[in-house]
């Protein structure tokens, strides 16, 4: 495929697209579901990447000149990997971020208007990983969009990319699955139920019921789930070296919570003001509600259900896969990925797990654009086979979930 | 020293003494410090251990046979450990526990009452570790206690014991630090400060006035404290093992936090059942403000303060000192204790670290009693060349902090 550096690369689609009645695996009908979208290059019929946000990201995957006052995920969130000569190059590739159902960027969920007018709250449907995929298939028919050259995700966005291998197997080239798993395990499905707790307990939540001019949104319950997820995405060896137990100053400290007189004795360190600053950040750009419901989309995917085995559910799946992990990873590990990969290998799907040595925890799949780009451009390019990618499997073949692998690191970064 | 089985060991103070005017470190006086202990058998002198709880512990570390509804750590939280016959047998030795200044166990703290005939609430003055060890000593004084023959913590209650070894050096003779460290890392510190967080978010807090009769108090944010604390307690592979992603009953469901109808769809699971119980079971045994004062206390503490490095600080200690570390313990990590073990041996103290293989987490200390029991009653019993007692260091001797170390399994219960 040429890479022409030309101006098709730099076109951008941005549209709210009602995509007529959906019914939610819940069994509930929407009559008009609205799906938010943007796609990047020119679709040549064979050249689709769907990329699959993460838990807070959006649609807006890459910058495209126009960003405006959005912070965080909602801000050109792979700006660095999706492009005009990036790892996913838009001058070769139509790519393709669509707004999950349940989300707050466009897309219908528990902030958009309902029936009666008012923001259905949580009346909305309970959403899940399979209604992500299933709006996202019908977008692609809408866009004339059938078979995709590769589906693409991180973090809950690998699940949904997943999801995508089991519920419509023949739609997928090649698949890659970044810092994700099969399933959440325990101790994430604790977090997430105390983040929830958290929403939930603050009283400007009510029962879902906040939107509205004039009314106060539970900014301290979300900000608070926000702090759990930062501690998630963080290492200790990250935290450790970004702030240490080192003071901020004293005028640093934030309005977002109260505080009290004993308080003041003690240091307000940095990594509390880091953590203050994220939760101020984060109740300006998301909803309280769409934080209930796709961290519980995330928390009820399992890639093996209704099948007998990870193995099982993927056999349909005649693609490539590329799994990436980071060693650093504490919310999804490079254990899962691994156990995910003997998955692939037992039903003989050409699959390379490429382990980055990271210390920068489950955020390294966005920090990390240098380590990510390569293995992932080359593999979305060339598969498996691809110059950057490297694999666990010495052998790169036959599955033994007991084999010890030794991680290599890529420097390729020629891309 | 004879075993005697005898009565003696049954032998149970327990009494709430005020130690009169205590300045706190932070300067602020007050008046009348009450303080709450339990001792358990007879003092000849020179047979005083103390014993120092962790964050939301109590004095009562042993039963005898008068417990009442209490629970978690206000019940004899250590009764596998100290007791007539147990590792710190109370035949032999006159153990003492003292509820911490800012807790709520009977010692002065925030729901105490002030100077006015109400409870302090947050004008009681910021409590530090060295706070706690000094309102100890003084207490020890009362009872006619010099010199320790041991003291003993785990948790933040090895930091207190740290804290003997500077503030009181020659007072004691043996030193166990227990799933403790010179310091919490910025991790620790940082999920600290989101549950402090949690419970000021709570408007039931209401700047930490929320005493007397009919008044709302922040259950919610202190169960969402408690949460958190539970999930630092635990590790990754005990919660996978105990709690999986299975569903509990629909009938299991507490209602301890609000929830809505689209979570209705989704499982209520075993992880997220046994961290809603927790947070019920705490706020019925625990006060939020003393939770503020504790975690602030445990925060701020740091061996090295006013040293140059933890080997200064504990130059002075003349004593003998063991440490006892779990390998799945990521709130007080092995690789601390490893540390704090190289920071004895600089300056020639008498070490041993013992490492428990454990994957319970942090909370190894107080379920796997029978792997904490042996090291630690032959090391109060005689030292670090007590029979059980393992060391990281083959040598025994000179410091090597790049030294990799092969924790030994200690399979001694004969005890």
């Amino acid at each position: 495929m040429s890479r022409t550096r030309t101006t098709p690369g730099r076109r951008v689609e941005s549209d709210v697209v009602d995509i007529g009645e959906h019914e939610f695996e819940s069994g509930e009908i929407l009559p008009d579901l609205k799906v938010a979208y943007e796609a990047y290059g020119e679709f040549d019929g064979q050249n689709a990447v769907l990329v699959c946000h993460g838990l807070t990201g959006s649609q807006h995957v890459a910058g495209h000149g126009t960003e405006s006052g959005v912070s965080g995920q909602a801000r050109a969130w792979w700006g660095d990997i999706v492009g005009p000569g990036k790892a996913l190059d838009t001058n070769d590739y139509y790519v393709i971020c669509v707004n999950v159902p349940g989300s707050c960027y466009g897309t219908s969920g528990p902030a958009s208007e309902g029936p009666d007018g008012e923001p259905w709250g949580t009346d909305f449907p309970p959403v899940t990983v399979h209604d992500w995929t299933r709006a996202q298939r019908r977008l692609l028919d809408h866009l004339g969009v059938g078979r995709l050259h590769a589906v693409v995700g991180g973090s809950v966005g690998g699940m949904n990319a997943l999801d995508w291998a089991v519920q419509f197997p023949d739609d997928v080239e090649r698949l890659a699955v970044v810092a994700s798993a099969a399933r959440l395990d325990s101790q994430c499905l604790g977090i997430d139920a105390v983040a929830r707790r958290a929403i939930t307990s603050d009283p400007n939540w009510n029962g879902g019921d906040y939107y509205g001019e004039d009314r106060a949104t539970p900014d301290a319950g979300l900000g608070l789930a926000r702090q759990l997820g930062h501690l998630m995405y963080l290492s200790k060896d990250s935290m450790e070296r970004k702030f240490g137990r080192r003071s901020a100053g004293r005028g640093d400290r934030g309005d977002a919570f109260p505080s009290d007189p004993a308080a003041a004795f003690f240091p307000y360190r940095e990594v509390e003001s880091y953590l203050d600053y994220q939760a101020e950040k984060f109740a300006e750009r998301f909803d309280a509600n769409s934080y209930l419901y796709l961290t519980r989309a995330m928390d009820d995917f399992d890639l093996s259900e209704g099948y007998e085995s990870d193995a099982a559910a993927l056999a349909a799946f005649e693609g490539e896969s590329l799994l990436v992990s980071f060693t650093g990873d504490w919310h999804f590990t490079t254990e899962q990925s691994e156990s995910l990969a003997g998955a692939f290998r037992r039903v003989d799907v050409p699959v390379a797990h490429h382990v980055v040595e990271s210390d920068h925890g489950h955020d390294a799949f966005l920090v990390e654009p240098e380590k990510v780009g390569p293995p992932l451009g080359d593999f979305v390019d060339e598969g498996v086979a691809g110059r950057a990618v490297t694999d666990t499997a010495t052998d790169g073949g036959e599955p033994d979930e007991e084999e010890d692998f030794a991680p290599v690191h890529s420097s390729l970064f020629s891309r």
